[in-house]
């Protein structure tokens, strides 16, 4: 049995409310996860926080782009739940999370299950076909 | 040691000329997969692909947008590399290119390498603390 994204393209009826919501909402959040690792950027600002906490000023300073230009890419990235940002006076902090990469893990391997169902019904008829000759 | 691309953030000088020109081709590649798959209408044709080829046709049926909407998607998708098309006759045919999400995994796992280094470096520290004191 394959996780239950795979169930989004089968009849919403087989699913109950709460499901379908929490299906629905993970589909937006996988959107916004996957707008914000499209730019290379924002994947070397994930991976440099993956080493630990950064303050804004730091993690900018690794970039050769402007800070205007590095806050909107910040702002992808808190938008769609993979960076974090807290404030101590007057320094900002950003913070992985890395939870939220495992919505893509979770796609990913909803993918591979279904091919290695497809796998299994291809090597049945194979075996059907080979019984009958 | 994890993968190649977490070299991307340190000194290129380390790597060979064919190494750089690959670890870039892969990231401008990256950035087209995650486009890709940013959006409800392209996963799931990619979901649906996952289970054999399909006709333009069958696979634009299955979702309540117009064709030339679907079209757009489906060019998307073939820029990305994740879908390929061939035409016999009148059908052309899609068929998913497996492949290309390795790329999406690749990149997962070495953002958990580097994880698990600084985990590493992190108990370190702590082993390092309590035979001081």
């Amino acid at each position: 049995m394959c996780p239950p994204y795979s169930l989004v393209i089968f009849p919403l009826r087989a699913l109950s409310a709460p499901t379908i919501v929490s299906l629905m909402a993970n589909y937006g959040a996988l959107d916004h996860v996957f707008v914000a690792l499209a730019d290379p950027t924002r994947r070397a600002g994930i991976q440099r926080l993956g080493s630990g906490p950064a303050s804004v000023s730091d993690l900018a300073g690794a970039f050769s782009i402007t800070l205007p230009s590095f806050m909107k890419h910040l702002r992808t990235l808190e938008s769609s739940g993979l960076v974090r940002t807290s404030k101590s006076g007057r320094v900002r902090t950003c913070t992985l999370h890395r939870e939220r990469l495992a919505l893509v893990d979770d796609w990913l391997a909803e993918q591979r299950c279904l091919w290695e169902q497809r796998t299994d019904r291809l090597e049945q008829v194979i075996a059907d076909h080979q019984e009958d000759t």
